[in-house]
């Protein structure tokens, strides 16, 4: 029937029939070894997901696998990396640990990969130690002041920089080899022992954790930019990557680094480096201070991670739509992990199945089909730069563009059990939002809605106090080559922290061999109830896309973040520009505009005639507003940034709530002061005054706004 | 009615009403005074153009004027750009024509522009002369091998080079001025003079004749690439500006060319260098020969041309679609001209006059009305570059790709009297097919299509021998921004010559001042069935794209286009590339795999079944074909070529009839033989089957490619 629209009484059903010891049984066969990206583990998953997308009984459509030959880098089974304190006669004084410590079987299986820093190039190098605080370019300038780094060796703080930033920031110093670290005042609430504060005792990273890491900035396989990475694409040479170490680096775990920062010698790091180690942090002298045992000795690194082109699979499933096929609701997630994954990406994987378990059994019953397609992605290789979903989009450009309505990503479905916690474009906030109403929060009467607007909310003009939705600005999962590159309106979710009840940057097993089956019905979500909550409200979302006869995409919310940016845009800019000659006119017209087309459109669907017309009629609404996000891609708007090109949600490094383009152009004219990067700014607005005007031609008939 | 398909009866009667001497009416009112774009005549037929369209009777739904702010060239007024021949002691022995001969009163009209080269720079240069053939790299670096060109002025033929390549390609070797003219061999079959031979005898160029023209490279706006040239859009610098010429420029008529060229000193040129003058050709001597009264003179251009950002103007006109009112058929013509432009444009606007004035006629009274929105352009601003249709391409980039079903493009329509000539996507082979043969070609019984045949004609596959269509590679006209910047499914359509009858390079009153009613009465099209021929035919495809249930595109014939052009690809290129370790089978299988989706799509489009589907499945298919072209785009797969993101037509040097971008890589690696420019045929050889394949994937449903 074409004119129907979507049957509450079947998301009811669909919630009741979500099953969190379902759920719990998905993540154990899931988690059962390491499954690393191309690993034998990885393809045990492949063989899961296709096995249960293809059971006859709840699986979908049809499923299979498409298949990328990637770029990966990994560490040497058979010679491990190394990192040695040595004396100036080359005696070892001190070796890091090469593995992490095991607490149950699982986490001492051969196949757990040792930590490493994916991308570092392999390497043998030694210098004096130096503390660098998060590498970030302030903290190598501030430490170059007194310490000459030429020939050292930093050690780093995650956080604050981009993992391979603090290597890149690092080499035009002359540094020649990074340490990383976790420091237990970021990750662990400061606790630091294994007798009784870390796991196995809690959720606390223990002493020897250690997070592994892609090492890049971009996204997708490195050698083949914009490009499919099938097995004879053309591929970059491997010297022409950009983003990556360019001196060798390895992560390792705080009691490794409590033993190297606590016998620093030269100056005390100003207190905004000091850690969660009881010792002062000092710059180093260079090197360590002369009444430590390791004094006059260096850091020796010898790394020998190795790249190799291996073939990654993308399980693909797929659920035919009745009335518009052509039309796809997008719902993935990522299936490699670096160790056994149980939190990241696993807990995402096993809502996702329960998901597709409740709707296969009701496509192959014949009780239901959605009126729209579904498609569901198991992506390959995200942990090495969203690799497998990068690919696809990159394959099907064209057909996603034309009929995405939607992408959902469900990677982390369970950070924490206190609240929900979800990202994505403003217009899709009011379906969120109607779904998480219908949800029972996991340990409480109230729903989902109200629980998360209890922990974080925001006032909005039109629709007052609502929790605080965000922006999917970066690219920390495999909705950013959806939102990013193809502008696909998008959004990611999952059960989150409280956060005044820790400063846990993440989750503390995040990319760890303590990221098990063990630790997550323990520690992050005993009897699974979160992950059932974000299985219903993921679900109903996607039944909502899927089914509704008129999209639930709100594009007066839309309208409503356009303003916020724009008001927080002429505060922070206006004046300054009008000084340089730049008027700031064009995007306030652009913004009104924008709510004028946003204002008619509604008219059209909140008129009552419109359930009385053509089905031609709703398909063209739809289409306005599944094209919407499409409006605002501009392939050369961001030329350094691989893969963005969304002029409302690039990431930005200006750190403003604004538009992010001309948030970064403005920082930059500001500090260099040459005219040549004000007619950036100015080229900037431009660029996005036409992608809102463009944006606002898109939702009228004619192309003609007015305001 | 949703499911009413295209009206045979109302094609019919709109081709009865087409009227020739509506025609010639509007050709006469549109010409009555010079209407350079930006000029006071541009303003004129601006409201020409609004008045028709927004006439009660015979109008539009609505029209309106859209305004740009673009950067234009024009000569001074009050300081003619002179060109004249020096004595050693400075005496001018000959003086070029500063304007063509009048030979009607409108071709004395004060507003009739000087000849110039807009986009030469203003400068007084002056040297010996040369005679540089056509001005190709190859034609200096001949003439280089005997002559020191440092500091001479030379002077090349239109024709072999675009007019900006002429003056680009001589200043590396020192050259500091070019001349260019038309050769009477070239334009008049030899024919040079006005007593009995050219015009007003004729339709030949008279002497004093000069083609105008732009000197440039680009389309759109020089200052705003990518955006919208609107009052407040940021502009570059005009220095930044590439494609002008870097050294004065002016254009002569080949009288003057005649005396200058006729007393070269130097050696003889070769034999493919010689024209139609009665003279041997020489090299220069530079400069003139010993015996010649302009021996050791110099020629010397004072040019003052200068550059202004003027407000131009399109004028646009909407039929609101009765079904489908969010799907555009784009017709459009430019407006302006370089003098009266009686054939280019004004033959054009006046046949859209008079389709609009049939069209509008029967939607004031309420006898049709399209199944899909038409929007006609009138643009401005062509003759500098496509400027007006390209800013409009900028500014609704979004709508425009996300509802265009095609565009057509009428500029000179009519050439000749001979036959229809057409150019366009392999897909509208058969609805232009189809409409040629329902109108009756001018000055025989038979049909434009059987006439058309005759005239040139080639085998297909499929469908055995048929007219032979073009493909538009280039960017000639209003099309190129439709279709290789957005990727729209585009047609060019005019009548032309008989090509055994003439070499003329194009009807040779082009770009003169020669190019009036007078002329386009007398020698294009006595009687103005030619125009109305093209009338029929144009509004006979624009009925059936606007009106037909299934749209009139054949994805069979592009499968077709692509055979052809991977079976010449193949032939030249797979041995040496088997050599360099480059595989052509991904092409290969994206073709074959293009074909099997083509043929699973027609087999759903040719079943009896979809006439009783839903609207919303003749919709979907349609999508399909109307975005097809859409999936060939590429933004970044010619980086060196402005516009140009279609990676079938794009323009190429390398002349040979496959796929452009594969044959100017191969033609590139081929002479440098370097290592990286190899890789640049196997990095496009990616692109390209990717955009392939991936058009493949947006004729299925899923995306699923099998072959
Ligand atoms: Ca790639
Ligand atoms: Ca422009
Ligand atoms: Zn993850
Ligand atoms: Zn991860
Ligand atoms: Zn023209
Ligand atoms: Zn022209």
């Amino acid at each position: 029937d074409v004119a129907k629209d979507v049957d509450e009484s079947l998301i009811e059903k669909f919630m009741l029939e979500v099953d969190n010891i379902q759920i719990q049984e998905n993540l154990r066969s899931l988690t059962k070894v390491p499954h690393m990206a191309t690993t034998a583990g990885d393809e045990e998953t492949v063989q899961i997901m296709l096995k249960r997308w293809q059971d006859p009984e709840t699986g979908l459509d049809k499923a299979w696998r498409e298949e990328y030959w990637v770029y990966l880098s990994f560490p040497d089974k058979n010679n491990p990396n190394t990192v040695t304190v040595v004396s100036p006669t080359d005696t070892v004084l001190h070796t890091i640990r090469e593995k992490e410590k095991p607490y149950t079987p699982d986490q001492s299986d051969p196949e757990v990969v040792q930590p490493y820093a994916a991308y570092s190039p392999a390497g043998h190098v030694k210098g004096k130690l130096v503390y660098a605080n998060q590498g970030k370019p302030s903290d190598y300038s501030e430490l170059n002041k007194t310490v000459d780094l030429r020939g050292t060796i930093a050690i780093t703080k995650y956080g604050g920089a981009g993992r391979s930033a603090k290597a890149i920031n690092a080499a035009p110093y002359g540094v020649v080899g990074v340490l990383v670290y976790t420091d237990p005042l970021d990750m662990n609430d400061g606790l630091m022992s294994d007798a009784n504060e870390t796991y196995p005792h809690s959720w606390y990273m223990p002493p020897s954790g250690v997070e592994r890491g892609s090492y890049n900035i971009d996204f997708g396989d490195l050698l083949t930019p914009h490009l499919a990475a099938k097995e004879e694409t053309y591929r970059i040479n491997a010297t022409d990557i950009t983003g990556i170490p360019p001196i060798p680096t390895q992560p390792i775990g705080f009691e490794d680094a409590y033993r190297l920062i606590c016998e620093l010698g030269g100056e005390p790091a100003p207190d905004a480096w000091q850690g969660g180690f009881n010792c002062t942090y000092n710059f180093g002298g260079p090197g360590f201070k002369p009444t430590s045992s390791f004094t006059n000795s260096d850091v020796k690194l010898d790394i020998y991670n190795y790249e190799e082109v291996k073939p990654s699979s993308n399980v693909m499933g797929f659920i035919r739509g009745s009335v518009e096929p052509d039309r796809y609701v997008i719902y993935g997630n990522h299936r490699d992990s670096w160790v056994h994954g149980a939190i990241d990406p696993s807990s995402g994987t096993s809502v996702m199945l329960e998901i597709t378990r409740v709707l296969g059994k009701m496509v192959k019953q014949g009780t239901w089909r959605p009126r729209r397609s579904i498609i569901f992605g198991s992506w390959g290789a995200e942990e090495f730069g969203l690799i497998g979903s990068a690919e696809y989009t990159e394959q099907y450009f064209a057909a996603l563009s034309e009929r995405s309505v939607a992408y959902i990503n469900v990677d982390i479905a369970v950070f924490a059990n206190a609240t929900l916690g979800a990202s994505g474009m403003p217009s899709m906030q009011n379906v969120i939002f109607k779904a998480a109403k219908q949800v029972k929060a996991p340990g409480h009467e109230k729903s989902v809605y109200d629980n998360w607007l209890q922990y974080t909310n925001k006032t909005s003009p039109t629709h007052g106090l609502i929790p605080r939705m965000g922006y999917l600005t970066g690219a920390g999962s495999d909705y950013a080559p959806f939102s990013h590159y193809l502008g696909i309106t998008s959004m990611d979710m999952s059960y989150t922290y409280d956060k005044t009840k820790t400063n846990a940057r993440i989750y503390p097993a995040y990319h760890t061999a303590y990221d098990t089956f063990d630790y997550a019905s323990k520690y992050i979500d005993p009897g699974f109830v979160g992950h059932q909550a974000v299985a219903r409200t993921a679900g109903n979302v996607l039944i909502r896309l899927a089914d509704s006869l008129i999209l639930p995409l709100n594009c007066a919310d839309y309208a409503e973040s356009l303003e916020e940016y724009l008001s927080t845009a002429l505060n922070l800019y206006e004046q300054k520009l009008k000084t340089m000659n730049i008027s700031m006119e064009p995007l306030k017209h652009a913004v009104t505009s924008f709510r004028a087309a946003v204002s008619n459109l509604e008219k059209v669907i909140q008129s009552p005639d419109l359930a009385n017309e053509t089905p031609l009629k709703v398909r063209w609404i739809n289409d306005q507003l599944m094209l919407l996000d499409r409006a605002f891609l501009d392939p050369l708007a961001f030329p350094d940034k691989y893969g963005f090109r969304h002029v409302i949600w690039a990431s930005s490094s200006a750190g403003k709530q604004t538009f992010p383009g001309l948030a970064d152009a403005y920082a930059n004219a500001e500090s260099s002061g040459q005219a040549s990067d004000w007619d950036k700014v100015h080229y900037h607005l431009s660029v996005l005054s036409q992608a809102i005007l463009g944006a606002a031609s898109t939702l009228t008939d004619d192309m003609q706004t007015q305001t």
